[in-house]
């Protein structure tokens, strides 16, 4: 095919996870550079001038930017294998709303229960339950959010894995207590060797915190 | 095709605004109901009960929400004329971008503008005006978003034009002195009567506005 697919990414990000799980679903080859972010390289900067963020998918020169319209770009150009949304324009506009919903509300959250001191971290853990929940309610009693089929969604949510023991570190407690069916469907997606292997390992990810928290004084 | 179409949404809204247009495009009849936000509808509770946001579009009886993924799903279900998404992977990628730049960046400022004392809404100002500045790069020298036809990131940014009068006035500078080429591509969307007619008249909004300042006692 001749294709090049360069994946600029930083190793502990949530949505390069998600470019990565994709590429693979796909059975695609890739490059992926490793973006220092607090020294972000020229390539980063003139294929994504306008939020210069990582992850940045650049196929054959041209660059595509924000994780879920990647993954929705792959899903479409590769559309021969391996759907990732469904195909029925009401269950595509549902997988849509919940990977938005995680866009909108899990990440901030997120920040603040690892950056942030206690009360507030406090506040974000009850938030991070709250969410949770809500998610716990659209997986209802299928084995993935879109029913029978690792997809859209479960890309979108499994990234943040990575970071569920600094989560429950920082903010102390535990997800699996608390949200005990979104530990089952996390686990159900890592029995998948894409998945597994496209996600770091959460001690690795907690090591990463705890060295950056100290840094803020935080703790 | 006995299809009910039922738009609850609250008239000066940028993003009811899409929906109204997009349904409009697709020439689609559609009943609007008005919600009083301050005392949502049960209905409006029932069929948006994760975020209890207009607009929803209620599609024989059952709803989408969020106003984006509602336009890409007026488009998917109605294929067969006027496309508002480009039907390329990349341009449709592209298309994404910007409107999701527009949902990330935009509003949030045009809150502070209208919404916030004299500091703040001079700090909103200078960001507006940047944002434009860099949605008319992307818009260059086409007529459109998308190049020759009106699509999906006019949709996206259109129903602001709403609000132009109350931002200037609030923040006290013009837009098209500034950024005389999103006027003049606002200008050439109005020219669509099913532009002009998706959208109330920018004086009406602003009456809403300064009534609410009062009430804010921001004047």
């Amino acid at each position: 095919m001749g294709e090049e697919l360069i994946l600029l990414n930083f190793w502990p990000s949530m949505f390069g996870a998600r470019v990565r799980i994709a590429l693979k679903e796909k059975g695609l080859n890739y490059e992926e550079k490793e973006e220092d972010l607090p020294n972000k390289s020229p390539l980063l900067l003139e294929m994504n001038p306008v939020h210069k963020k990582i992850p940045v998918l650049i196929h054959n020169g041209k660059p595509i930017c924000e994780s879920l319209i990647i993954v929705q770009y792959i899903d479409e150009m590769w559309n021969d294998k391996a759907p990732l949304l469904p195909s029925d324009p009401y269950a595509k506009a549902q997988a849509r709303f919940w990977a938005d919903y995680i866009d909108q509300k899990l990440y901030n959250v997120c920040s603040i229960i690892v950056w942030k001191k206690s009360k507030e971290a406090e506040e974000g853990k009850e938030e991070m339950i709250e969410i949770f929940k809500v998610l716990e309610g659209a997986l209802g009693y299928k084995p993935y959010f879109g029913g029978e089929a690792f997809g859209y969604v479960d890309i979108a949510l499994i990234g943040f894995y990575m970071w569920f023991h600094a989560y429950e570190t920082c903010g102390n407690f535990s997800i699996e207590a608390e949200c005990p069916k979104i530990i089952a469907w996390a686990k159900r997606c890592l029995e998948r060797e894409i998945v597994s292997k496209s996600l770091h390992d959460p001690n690795k990810v907690y090591d990463l915190v705890m060295n950056f928290r100290k840094k803020l004084g935080l703790d």
